[in-house]
């Protein structure tokens, strides 16, 4: 964990109540950073994606990211992941690199991301657009779970105590993946996998290539808890990875509202312990029956 | 303004201190949405990228983007912009393909961001990763912009309360251009644009784009105060535009701090009104002569 965080000298300053004097003008203080470096994905010898990233669970990272892309679904798909060579200017080795190698019938994408390509302004917008709606291979249509809402407003707390790097550097975004159960009293939720990243979409895309390579997707009866605040993107990612449920602590947009009732997803906004919003699926939270 | 923000009926559970009983179970109320669509930029008939976007200031996020790409720099080098057609479902225009054209010297990179590429593995990771960085036409190193901290302190109140959208949904970031000059009492700060969008990285586009389109750039003697964090992207955008101090309500990552230093940009974090980090350039923060 060494790289996911850095000590510099900060100048601090700090003002009175009244933001004109100055109480103590400037301290010299340490402070931890979170680690952002860029991550170049690699298709056998070809580049896919180069990703800011905080370092630590790459390999997760880029199963994850190829299963957002929807590339791949199932941990068969994935032959091998490994570093590659890559040093900086003192000849030390980054681990900036990545390169993944596929099963030779996984069908690539025909260009990345934000790419140049020729197309008539005919079709205007429609072929590139459309890219954006990735098909999607699991559903999280029609996964039963139910989770009562004490439960689901537990979880930001949850995930709040197992977080390592946030308390150091405020920096990092979290994503938790919880599993529902029955402990024997009522519901329960189990912590299965915490990940931390500079980027929100980074902390998914760890926990989902975490739980490929552990070759539990589709991820039927659990809930997803994110730190920040839900996009499409991260709708996207949960449907893809079959996560019936996506729990935010800040705000949804209105593309991640729509992609969730499109896709059978619940969504959960807002989860701030003693209350949550819930912006679709809310037939998927239970309200205790004493009530 | 109308494509900003949408009103969805959400449902909203409160539950009471103990997080076990519910006081008043379930609401349905009404809630707005921070908008988020995809916004395709397109360099003649040529598709350069796709981003999510709050709509809205789509010319001047597009004209911001190529600056933060490094593609222009001028102001004369953007002779047109213009929303292409392009039609949803229902036969409505979307307003979501803004294509630009360049004057012919300008210089176009060869491929896109997240790109598939043909490169060797000898030259593992070198030539994507070092393309991250891009070469810059102005420098914040040398601005002579000194601002007191009590200045620097009050801007995010200030971009707090010039902000439109993020009382009603909580779900944009805002990125606020302040001149600072001296008002006679001494120095103050002159907001001169501020831009709202769901992606931090498009907050300060739409801000870029419109000093661009002003004849503005380079942005001497200015402050950009930003909602969130400051990541590498978004110091690399501020040093493209000549902005010699970026500042962010929340922490800064490694990369940011490294960029700054070596950009001569001045990078403030934590700036939470009463005290604030300065994790690069703090010559540039003045402390009052009478501490």
């Amino acid at each position: 964990m060494g790289r996911v965080t850095q000590r510099r000298k900060v100048h601090k300053f700090v003002l009175d109540g009244s933001a004109q004097a100055l109480e103590h003008p400037v301290r010299y203080r340490e402070d931890f950073l979170a680690v952002e470096e860029p991550l170049e994905v690699r298709l056998g010898h070809m580049s896919f994606s180069v990703t800011m990233r905080t370092p630590g669970d790459d390999f997760d990272l880029v199963a994850g990211f190829l299963v957002s892309e929807g590339v791949i679904w199932d941990a068969a798909q994935l032959i091998s992941l490994r570093f590659c060579a890559g040093e900086d200017e003192n000849g030390v080795q980054t681990f900036n690199v990545v390169e993944a190698q596929l099963r030779p019938d996984v069908v690539l994408p025909e260009t990345g991301r934000n790419v140049y390509t020729s197309s008539s302004c005919g079709i205007c917008g429609t072929d590139s657009i459309e890219a954006v709606r990735k098909s999607s291979h699991f559903s999280p249509a029609g996964d039963p779970l139910s989770i009562p809402v004490e439960v689901l407003a537990s979880l930001p707390d949850r995930l709040r105590e197992a977080q390592a790097v946030f308390d150091k550097t405020g920096g990092v975004h979290a994503a938790g993946l919880f599993r529902i159960h029955d402990d024997g009293t009522g519901s329960a939720a189990e912590l299965l996998c915490l990940r931390e990243d500079v980027g929100r979409h980074n902390a998914v895309d760890k926990v989902v290539g975490w739980a490929l390579r552990e070759g539990m997707l589709p991820l039927h009866g659990t809930v997803l808890q994110v730190s920040g605040r839900a996009s499409f993107e991260l709708v996207q990612k949960a449907a893809l990875a079959g996560i019936p449920v996506l729990a935010a602590v800040s705000a949804p947009s209105s593309l991640a509202v729509e992609l969730a009732q499109e896709t059978g997803l619940t969504l959960v906004g807002f989860s701030r312990g003693t209350s949550l919003n819930v912006y679709a699926g809310s037939d998927r939270v239970g309200v205790p029956a004493n009530i």
